[in-house]
């Protein structure tokens, strides 16, 4: 049998071999038969039998999901099960089928009418559609008598191929046993992308609809370094896969050539993230995102809620730092009990910091207290201490006043749990610089904080002007762009001669190729997805900080986008 | 009588006298009778003839305003008119007739559920519910007898109160007639702000549902200085209201006290704001946008409608420069032959120039031939020539390689103009200075153009990543910010030395009272609503550039907007 090759975006430095698991293809229906032909009542009947099946699926998976994952994560089954009874969809159904289509296809057509209304709005409303298609590919399935793939419970070595893989498929992957995923659509930011860095998993996507052609059980390689899946791969293939991530684990905290110590830590998005953070050998956690507390659920997790969860990060990180960015949602999050505006530019609406600041004031209370009890606890060290333990950072900072009020509240925070004779320490503070103006006003900033994170993904986007996520611009938005370098370079020059550190903890942080840049440009300390930690370590072992500083200078001025990938040709690591 | 006094959001520094005139208010429905009192034919045969009349009404004023304004301003009617027979209307007042409820009752419940829905959408669609709100006012209004204000035939004198004021609506309104204006919603920067700014109209808008409590016909003051609508004035109030706009109207450029010219020019975004720009004064147009030629039709203007309209504006200023900026569309803007992207955050998207060198590239060329072809006629001076004449001007640059491949481009079309033998100029090329990018890059792009012109609404939404139609997070974006302040000084540093002039084409431009900090920040030129011109000049006599100079370094060193505030009341100005 001969090898077959198909060409997509690889996501992770890392390759496995396994077999294939369809999970939930299209159903491709038939086309629809002579209405005449069609017994109405049976029909009727083969739906409601499909509704109640499905009912019953979702509520397992949402009981499975909870026990093994958490609740915040099974809550959106309840949501799924909400359409199944929205008497929108229900009514809709029963018209089509009295209208002489067999259960499938009015399932399909009435669906299709919601998941278009749905695409065609913005934002958190935009992200329904995904759970409709979730739904109606669940009834669709049903009424054609077919399995679903249990995510939870693949057999070992699989490697999944999916059309697209929603935040609620990925919740439920079990990353011991699946060897890598494979999907027709996304790109470098998608979900599945996002997921399969942090969870250290090979994978390729945005591979396209030649992909449906690939049957189960098929043996495949998938090679996320170059972006390549092989199907029925010869020994060779299959050989060279296996050896390729041959990137060493560094446990301890590496330096340069030189001997600058570099901290190389991990970027958190879950609980899940945490065992890869360790086992790639991370010195600690550059980036905590709190959303996933946050997310998915009817109400805010309390402070022993998220204290417990905190402690847990510091605990996996006893010699390491942890850096715990505040709540950071706005508009374009589906958080019902936040009451979250709908904005015409949620990226450039009220967000992170101005959120915490503002509505969701009482939440960044109850966060800051968690935060200060867990700087208490055993591995939560303290402003003090210069082994790691707790930092606190406040996303979107746009403003002195903001990072003013921010100290101010955890001051009030402090105050509080020692009348209540509660314990705590002070944790460091910092704030995240992705904002042009908290690069335009670092040198003011810097006088009130421990730190800066540089995040360059949100940064590259407001520089450039250009959304990340937003394919026709997504180019422009690149972080190799000479504006957001200088951006880069004014922040770190803010810092220098203070005893404020500056980190990285964006997308750019985890690209092997570009650490000899950054550490020229002066950061000390770079987070990533736990996945490129090893080819970061490596890196710095070989970067010389006085070569690496004459390329950031070389970088800096240049004047366009090639010129800077020009320069970083001469980089010691390419 | 004594005085009533309402407060609200001055939007001009202009006081007018006139008479109510209440245009449109919301039909306020009664609660509906007893569905069993309802003749149900009868209120159909009702709704019939109402939307017969609502379509005559329509053509009708579609007619005039194309004959009076332009075909681009009368297919909104157009638009309008396909509501009427929209079947998902129809069918729904039908529906709820049937159910029992009186005509009037029928359309205003069936138009509210899909207005919501448009204003639950983003961008473009969302504009749509103020064009059902408009057939729904038309509709109710025919059903209870009403009489529609004809905006285009007012009684001299004549104050507009109204709820809000749509583009349809103030592209009816005829100048020369108002008196002034006042609504009951909106802030500075909705469009009937913008709208009074550019034609130089007394208006306050923002009073409140208070307002719906004035009678038509009550004498009243309009005070866009203060913000302030007086009812009943006494005659103390009027005497001071007309002599309010006491700024003398200076011709002629002007000079700061120590000698220094500096330019004055006016924003025009239609030809009808020609007038007020010559009238109050301007030496140019320092931003002429071009999107009014390409809104509300069918297909885009052909070469010679542009190049007639870039003649009228150049003959319309034939000593002054007239800047031309290139059409400037992005996802938010409803150009149906366009086929405009859906973006979730439209104003970090596919855009200004992004567009001209992308899907756009046809567009640009006939509006490069068009611009090319303009400079080269009586009034349009050229590149080489120091008395005005038409400038180009690029919107939303980002990087060095947009401002070579125009510059590439507009070489092209100077290649074909010659081959055709048409006559033609090279015109002064420039870029607006809006994205932080631009900023930062400042230094490599002034090698290529002959100025700069500092975009500050955009400059300071994506600075502070804070959108500034969004009333959450306005005040963030506000442009005394200290990091607005410092891209702005970054942008100038950079063309100095340099042969480029640095113009300023923003909100900001056209406030006196930052006159003093922006020549001291280093600006050649500033360009403003026309209404705002004289009390600019005005400021420029009167500032010293060496003290002016002081106050900007003063300002640049604030941290805070607070502290940027607190220098500007040492302005000699203030």
């Amino acid at each position: 049998m001969t090898e077959r090759r198909l060409d997509g975006v690889g996501v992770t430095p890392l390759s496995g071999v396994g077999t294939v698991v369809w999970y939930s293809p299209d159903a491709e229906l038939d086309d629809p038969p002579d209405p005449d032909s069609v017994d109405t009542e049976a029909e009727t009947e083969r739906f409601e039998a499909a509704r109640t099946t499905a009912r019953e699926e979702l509520e397992a998976e949402r009981d499975r999901t909870a026990e093994r994952v958490g609740q915040e994560e099974a809550a959106v089954f309840d949501a799924h099960v909400q359409f199944l009874d929205d008497p929108q969809i229900t009514d809709g159904v029963a018209e089509r089928i009295e209208g002489g289509l067999p259960a499938e296809h009015a399932v399909s057509e009435t669906f299709e009418g919601f998941i278009e209304q749905f695409e065609g709005m913005e934002g958190r409303m935009a992200e329904r559609a995904d759970d409709l298609r979730d739904v109606r590919d669940r009834l669709v399935r049903v009424l054609s008598g077919g399995e679903r793939v249990n995510l939870g419970d693949l057999p070992e070595g699989s490697v999944v191929l999916a059309e697209r893989l929603t935040p609620s498929d990925t919740a439920q992957l079990d990353p011991s046993k699946v060897a890598g995923f494979v999907t027709e659509t996304g790109g470098r930011t998608s979900h599945a992308a996002i997921f399969a860095r942090s969870l250290a998993l090979p994978a390729v996507v945005g591979v396209g609809e030649e992909l449906r052609d690939v049957e189960g059980g098929t043996d495949v390689v998938v090679n996320g370094t170059d972006g390549v899946v092989v199907f029925d791969p010869d020994e060779e293939t299959r050989e060279a896969a296996a050896g390729d991530d041959d990137a060493e684990i560094r446990e301890d905290p590496v330096s340069t050539a030189d001997g600058t110590e570099i901290e190389v830590a991990a970027n958190v998005g879950t609980r899940k993230d945490l065992g890869p953070a360790t086992e790639r050998g991370a010195d600690g956690i550059g980036l905590y995102r709190t959303e996933f507390l946050f997310l998915d659920r009817e109400s805010p997790p309390d402070e022993e809620e998220q204290y417990e969860a905190y402690v847990e990060a510091l605990d996996a990180f006893p010699e390491g730092r942890v850096v715990v960015r505040t709540l950071d949602v706005g508009g374009d999050k589906p958080i019902d009990y936040l009451d979250l505006p709908d904005e015409e530019n949620p990226f450039l609406g009220e967000r992170g910091i101005r959120r915490s600041l503002g509505p969701d004031s009482d939440l960044f209370e109850t966060q800051l207290r968690a935060l200060l009890r867990a700087c208490g606890s055993e591995n939560g060290g303290s402003s003090d201490s210069s082994d790691g333990g707790l930092a606190v950072m406040l996303p979107l900072v746009a403003t002195v006043e903001e990072v003013a009020a921010a100290r101010e509240k955890m001051a009030e925070v402090a105050d509080d749990l020692d009348d209540e004779g509660v314990e705590y320490a002070r944790p460091e503070f910092g704030v995240m610089v992705e904002t042009p103006a908290a690069a335009f006003v670092a040198d003011d900033l810097v006088e009130r904080v421990d730190f800066f994170s540089i995040g360059t993904n949100d940064l590259a986007q407001y520089v450039m002007a250009a959304e990340r996520g937003n394919e026709r611009v997504s180019e422009l938005g690149d972080y190799r762009q000479p504006a957001v370098l200088r951006a880069i370079r004014a922040t770190v020059e803010a810092a220098e001669g203070t005893d404020a550190w500056v980190g990285m903890c964006g997308e750019m942080a985890g690209d092997p190729d570009l650490t000899e840049l950054l550490l020229g440009l002066g950061l000390d300390e770079l987070s990533m997805s736990a996945v490129t930690v090893p080819q970061v370590k490596a890196a710095v072992t070989n970067v010389s900080l006085s070569d690496a500083r004459e390329l950031a200078a070389e970088a800096l001025e240049a004047s366009t986008k090639d010129e800077v990938e020009r320069v970083l040709t001469n980089s010691t690591l390419s």
